[in-house]
Formats: C-alpha cells, structure tokens, sequence
C-alpha cells in the first residue's frame, strides 16, 4: 500500500499540535529552571526555595493567600551598594556644589563650606543639623516633579566613585532575581528604606521593578499649592512626617501598606525591627507560620566591601547578628551565598 | 452509501470543538454587557464610558499606561451614606458608651457626658479638643489589631437609625460598579478619605474590593513595641501624621501613592483640591489630556437625604458648585443619575 496522509487526517494532526500548544502547561512538565541562577546552592537558598513552596502551597498548612504576601526590602547595602557613602548623600553633596553658585554665602557657612571645599572627612562628623541644613537646599521647595527632573539628570550623570558605572548599576544581581521570584509566586514587593520615599521613587520602577506606590521611605510633607496660571502643586517641605529606620520601618509600613510582610530583607542595625515585625508575634501559632527573615552580611572586599559591627554606614552590629542567630533569621554571606553580586559582572 | 461518522473524523470534531473553546474570545463578539446598570443614560454616565474609552486606546491620543490609571474616591458620601451623621463619629460615640462602666468620672466630664447622656444635639457643637478627647479614647492606647477587632465586631452589630441595615451596607451601588468597571479596564482604585485610615482599611476589602493598601485616610503615628513575650506590635496613638480632607488629600495621595490620579470622584469641598489636583497643570497639552472629576451631589431626599450648602456634614458649597461648573466637572445628581441608589433595593 501506497503510504498517504489523508487530508482529514492532516488536519487533525494540526489541530491535535494546536490543542498541544494550548495544553502544554498540563501536558509537558519540563524541569522549572533555576529561579535564582546568580546564587550558590546554599542552605539559604534551599530556605528561600522552601519558604516560597511553603506559603504558596494551597491547602497546606503554611499557605498565605496572594493579598497577604507582602515582601519588604530594605534599599541601601541590601539592594544596592551603600558604599563609600549612601548615594542619596553623594546627591546632596553634588546638589550643594551645583547651587553653590547662586549662594555665595556658602563658601564661608559651614556645613557648605566642608562640601564646598570637598572635606570628605567631615562628613560622617556632621550633626543632624548639618544633614537638615544641606538637606534643606537640596530635597526641599520646589515641586514634586523638580526634584524628580533633578534626581533623574543627576543619576544619568554620575558614577560610582570605584565601579565607574551609574549608580543604578551598582545593585545586587541576587536580590534582582530574588524580587522576581517573589512575584512569579504572587508577593507584592516593597522598598522600605531609610533613604527619602520621593528619591527612591524616581528610579525604582525602571531598576527594580517596583512601582512609586511600593516605595516607603523617609517622607516629608507636601504642601499643596497653586503655581504659576493657577496649576495645582506640590512643594516638598522639611517637615518630617516619617523617619523610616529602626521603629521607623514597621511604622512606616503600617501607615503605607497597612499589612504585616511576611518575608523582609535588610542588612544592618535599622533593619532589626522591620525583621521582627514580620517575624510577628511569639504566639505559637503565628511564630509557627512561615516566615523569612534575610540578612545580606558584607564580607567580599574583593568583588564589594567587606564591613559590619565598626562600620558607621551599614552597621551590622555583635547584637544584630546574635539576634540574627538565636532567632534563626538568614545571614547572607556575599562571599559564599553569590556567585555573582553586580548585573555588569555577567 | 451508509452515513457513519468515522472514528478519526469524530476525533477531529472532538478537537475542532476544543480548539474553537480556546479560541472563543476572538472568534465570538457578543455586544458587551452595560458597565453602568444601575446608571441612567445621562450624559454623565456617556461621559464616564467616554473617558475610559479614550485613556484605555492603545495608540490613542489620551491612552495613559496602565500603571498611571489611578483612580482616587472619597468615602463618606461618594462611596456611602453620611448622613444623618458620619459613621465613624457614631462609632466613636458607641466606643465612649461601651468603655464608660470602666471611667465613672465620664458622668461628670465633658465631652463624655454629652454623649452618655445622648444629647446627640451638641455634637456638631464639639471643639477640636473635644473631639480629640473622645478620638483618644476610641482610636488610640491600642495595638492596630485591637482597634482592627473592635471595628469589626462594632460593624457586624450596629444599623444605620435610617435605613435599618449594617452601615456597610448603606452604599451606592453605581459607584460599586463604577469601582468595578474601572479595575476591569486597568485602573487601580484608591479611597482618599478624611476618615481614619485603619478605621476604613477594617472593611474596604470586603466592601469595595479596595485593599488595606489602597486606603488613604487620616492618620496618627504607631509606636512599635514589644508586648508580653516581647512580640512586636504597633500602638495606635494621637500624633497626627496625616488630616486627609481638602488639601491634605493631594498630600495624602503623595505620601502614599506618589502618583497624580487621572481621575478623581467626590461630592463636598473636602474633595476640592483632590479634583484640582487630578486635573492637574494648566499646562495646554495637560489640560487636553482626559481626566475625569465628578461630585456626587445628593439631592435625593426620598430614597437618601438632599443637602448641600448649609449642611455640616458633606458641605457641597455654592463656591464648589461654580468651580465644578467652571472646570467641566461632572456633578451627579442621585435623583436623575441613578436608577438604584443602596444594594439591597434590587
């Protein structure tokens, strides 16, 4: 016998392959692809595996419905480089020398007069005064959207001082992947930062992925104005509404989320509560639930800095890490957790 | 010829029908169901279905990106009843009468004897001070999961004195399904309410669909603490972060959204500046883009209440009334817009 394809029977092979096509999410089950390339098979990698299976298991016991998985990360040193000095201070400073021309007075007023004359030394000596005054110039009277304009032009022309990339390059390839993992599996990811709410804002979106109204972060009011033809405005003041360190962060994640996360991130002594508060209560059941808690360690001076309990930026202090131990809470080892720490090393 | 139905050939029906199942959404193209029902054919309710037209048309000249389709709603009477006076003062004053077997010396004390004494007459009367006094009392000293319990228990067991229902269920159905048309078409909705944030947060959920985190309202600062077994917790307190009514809405929608709405809904001058704002710049390409504001005005006595100027509660000012005429504001009438106002009239 001749060997033909009916016609029929060509068609139904093509409507078989489309119905295949359709169905492949039943049919084939290939093996998922690592979630998170850019880290070491670890134990805590394994924990975060574990932790991500555990809460999105329906039926199980430790499921949380996807409104409830709320994930928070701290910014500075957890993820991006917090080193030799917070960025958003290298702004103030860059911001104090732009306008320095239009204040002659500065040259001879401290604290302007040690940015000025670039005494780099002086600045962790400031007071609170001294960050109050120069935040003063550079984070407050003018518009929401100025200062956006105004930080968006000064990240696409600075660099990192030692990687000579934009700031915005210089964050941490495994908490990218870890971020995005968490939403392939339903979590909301938030920022909650130290750093300013409006500062933060303008980048996370495009280098994060985390939209504006997932950024909590130092804040200051607004006021509501009308501008030039009557256009309404809003110029930011310095008058603090929230100072989103240490206490800070559960507070400022009540008033902006209004939700316990159940999995936070973060790398020194002003992340210890936010930990804590996501930890939750000593209630068996609840401390039962499961929960991550995740602190990235600096200790790669080679491929990033190498600091901790003497650090003045990043404090990670003898108490932090006891905490850390006795209440099981991940210490991320840069050195050993990560293969690779920056997107530009790939 | 005998007809018989081949095996493969039923096969390939078999298939064929899959495919078409999977395929239905662009080969079938009912006429859409009415977004609106409850709304009638006003040239509001045409304005409404115009404006989500225009800013959801890809390629379109108003098209907005989905992550800027915000959309903010003031709650007491835009989303539901406030009359014969807002519900959280009510359950404020229920809080002081249930709390006062424990504080005797309330007999004797203003404001608290006013309302033990259910002189409801002088409530509108209270100073500021008064009203802090008994917002102390029922709304701060507490966890926020305590206060969380308390309002709910409070709702389940207390009816509007009008309308003989649970006061969640004293809301405006065109307004659930203009929440809910919205949130089809891409918006995210917000309530921007002068009420207290963690008071509307217990039920908008359950409500209007609207997540704890999409809850704008006034707000005092939580101090983080530890309780017995040194969980952590946030208690309530009376240091005002936030008085979310008239120019506080624009600042409260910063503060937590950090996006300007593209549509706003109201219906006294506290929403004002919210309106403002959501039109925006005064900037020609701006001022072109669609916007949509809209004020519901009540004038519906028989199947609600009719007030506006002179009422104390829910002032829709004549001042409000010109601006919104000025401005190609949409102002609602209840009477003749709506068809159904509450859910359980259908």
């Amino acid at each position: 016998m001749k060997s033909t394809v009916h016609p029929s029977h060509a068609g139904a092979y093509f409507l078989f392959a489309l119905v295949a096509l359709f169905a492949s999410p039943v049919r084939a089950q290939p093996t998922p692809a690592d979630p998170l390339p850019s880290w070491n098979n670890t134990p805590r990698k394994a924990g975060i595996i574990d932790f991500v299976a555990r809460v999105t298991k329906q039926g199980g016991p430790d499921f949380v419905a996807p409104a409830d998985r709320i994930a928070t990360f701290d910014q500075d040193g957890t993820l991006w480089c917090e080193q030799p000095i917070y960025t958003q201070v290298q702004f103030a400073v860059d911001r104090v020398k732009a306008l320095a021309p239009e204040h002659p007075d500065w040259k001879t007023t401290q604290p302007f007069k040690a940015i000025l004359e670039g005494d780099k030394a002086s600045l962790p000596e400031f007071s609170i005064q001294d960050f109050a005054k120069v935040a003063a110039v550079s984070h407050a009277g003018m518009t929401v959207q100025d200062f956006d304009h105004v930080v968006q032009k000064w990240l696409a022309t600075t660099e990192h001082p030692r990687f000579h990339r934009p700031y915005t390059a210089c964050i941490y390839q495994p908490m990218l992947e870890l971020m995005a993992y968490l939403r392939a599996n339903g979590f909301k990811t938030y920022i909650v930062t130290g750093g300013g709410q409006d500062f933060v804002r303008v980048y996370a979106n495009q280098v994060y992925g985390v939209p504006k109204e997932q950024v909590v972060g130092s804040a200051a009011k607004t006021k509501y104005e009308y501008g030039k033809d009557g256009q309404p405005q809003l110029i930011k003041t310095m008058d603090m509404i929230l100072v989103d360190d240490h206490a800070g962060k559960p507070e400022g994640i009540h008033l902006i989320v209004g939700k316990r996360p159940i999995a936070a991130f973060g790398n020194s002594t002003g992340d210890q509560q936010m930990l804590e508060f996501a930890q939750g209560s000593a209630d068996a059941k609840v401390a039962k639930a499961a929960r991550l808690m995740m602190l990235v360690h600096h200790d790669d001076a080679m491929r990033e800095y190498a600091y901790g309990a003497d650090s003045k930026i990043g404090t990670f202090s003898k108490a932090l890490m006891d905490e850390a131990n006795e209440r099981k809470w991940f210490v991320i080892s840069m050195k050993d957790d990560w293969k690779v720490i920056f997107p530009f090393e790939k």
